[in-house]
């Protein structure tokens, strides 16, 4: 299809939600001539050939990544970062290495320790589901989708023109940024979220621990501001430590405008309430029109 | 259509998303003789008529309540007890008086102040919208949605079964409750979403006049973390201002769990973060399974 990557040997490692659906996205769009999958599970293995997400897939993470042109490593934030140290000494010369972990400078710092004639570039598409694994796959979950790349410095033009490629193959839109520049806005957008829908849940489920009609008054409004507290624990925790200090900040001056709101509410402050509430309104309307 | 309410003649005070809604409801379900509406704007009034909300509007209340055997009023919440006071006078003996406010506690002390001869039953539909305004009302917005109902102490049986029969005519589930509890669980289930919105769109546009990366790279997560910022400020003032207590309270709760967050991401609390993460994505996926 794409003449960039007619010819390209894929390998995924991790075949969750996010490697799942890459795959699917690539075999339906007939990008590559072969798509293989690396994953700890078995089971995940078999599931992924039955979804077509994958042509061949193994538990052997080394010896798939060796015969490959381009690796995308798609496991919980850390577990890339470990990888990419591990499977450094196997990959082929100019093999283009890539990533969708949420966060990106412990990765990119990573990807800068790997020998000299890999070429990598850290990747996070702008798109998910509260649901994790393989059964979730979507072959458009990237379709539409804003998908940051974040080059190393030593990263060649041809090897983050190959990345782009390969984002806008599976309709995607590339958007290249800089590693700690990124980490710091996703900490509000990506991030954030995460911890308002769990405050939000873990509050309600205070009190329903002592009054049973909790749960039978929640509509569309909790479910959509909640959703997010049914993310993958493990997937969520390896974001979170892996960019804490722009989380734990932005996750205070959360926590801060919460109390603001709250003394504004208590002492009937109208005017202050009905100044945050309106300027707030107006930039979440300008944002979403 | 329903043998309660064939020959009765329905009055909707305030033609807004939900009043709207309502009278698309009841017209589409031929569940009442004739549907008026009464709102303070006349272009509203033109509106709710060309979308066959109502079959005759007016900006007279106190004449169009005056005709009516069931009045709804469906302004924000200090304009509904406002109205309570306002209208008692004017209306027949033994019409049944209810609303739509997101709050109880006010409007059932309001109208426990009616004339004798009024029947009245406070209600407070679990359905919605960001968007504001009959332009965003629809005929289904009630389906399938609890609807609380909070009789008074002198309400007669009859005029609580006539106020169920409604809820059930337009396609919601009637849930009888105690005003004072009603909004004891409300302020965590809808008015922190509300304030848990607020609070995320307020950081990431504080960051957003640092960054103009931040919105480019929101998606469906953020989105619908923060739907609920987008919601109708002098709605949501008049439900905050009489709720005060306990949404204030559900507020610095939800805080000081941000906060316990914040301090366990810093200093890398592993294990204290996941038990929090785990327990809270457990009690999420028990309401939705």
């Amino acid at each position: 299809m794409d003449a960039h990557f007619s010819d390209a040997r894929l390998c995924i490692v991790g075949l969750g939600l996010m490697g799942g659906s890459l795959g699917m996205a690539l075999k339906a769009h007939q990008v590559c001539r072969t798509v293989s999958g690396a994953d700890s599970q078995a089971a995940v293995l078999r599931q992924a050939i039955a979804l077509e997400a994958v042509d061949e897939a193994t538990t052997d993470v080394a010896r798939a990544v060796r015969r490959a042109d381009i690796v995308v490593l798609a496991t919980p934030v850390r577990t890339i970062a470990r990888l990419i140290a591990e499977i450094g000494s196997s990959l082929q010369p100019d093999t283009l290495l890539m990533d969708l972990g949420s966060t990106k400078t412990a990765i990119v710092e990573a990807m800068a320790r790997l020998p000299s004639h890999v070429q990598a570039v850290g990747g996070h598409p702008m798109c998910g589901k509260e649901k994790a694994g393989i059964a979730a796959a979507d072959p458009d979950l990237y379709k539409g989708a804003v998908f940051c790349l974040t080059p190393l410095e030593r990263t060649r033009p041809e090897a983050l023109a190959r990345a782009e490629a390969l984002v806008r193959a599976i309709g995607a839109h590339p958007l290249v940024v800089d590693c700690q520049r990124h980490d710091a806005v996703v900490a509000a957008t990506s991030h954030l979220p995460y911890l308002m829908a769990t405050a939000l849940t873990a509050t309600a489920a205070d009190l329903a621990a002592k009054d049973d009609l909790v749960w039978q008054v929640v509509a569309s409004g909790f479910r959509d501001t909640s959703r997010l507290a049914g993310s993958d624990v493990d997937m969520m925790l390896d974001i979170l430590l892996t960019n804490q200090k722009n989380v734990a900040g932005r996750a205070r001056e959360a926590a801060q405008k919460l109390l603001e709101m709250a003394a504004a509410i208590d002492t009937g402050n109208e005017e202050i309430l009905r100044g945050f509430l309106a300027q707030t309104q107006q930039a979440w309307r300008g944002v979403y029109p």
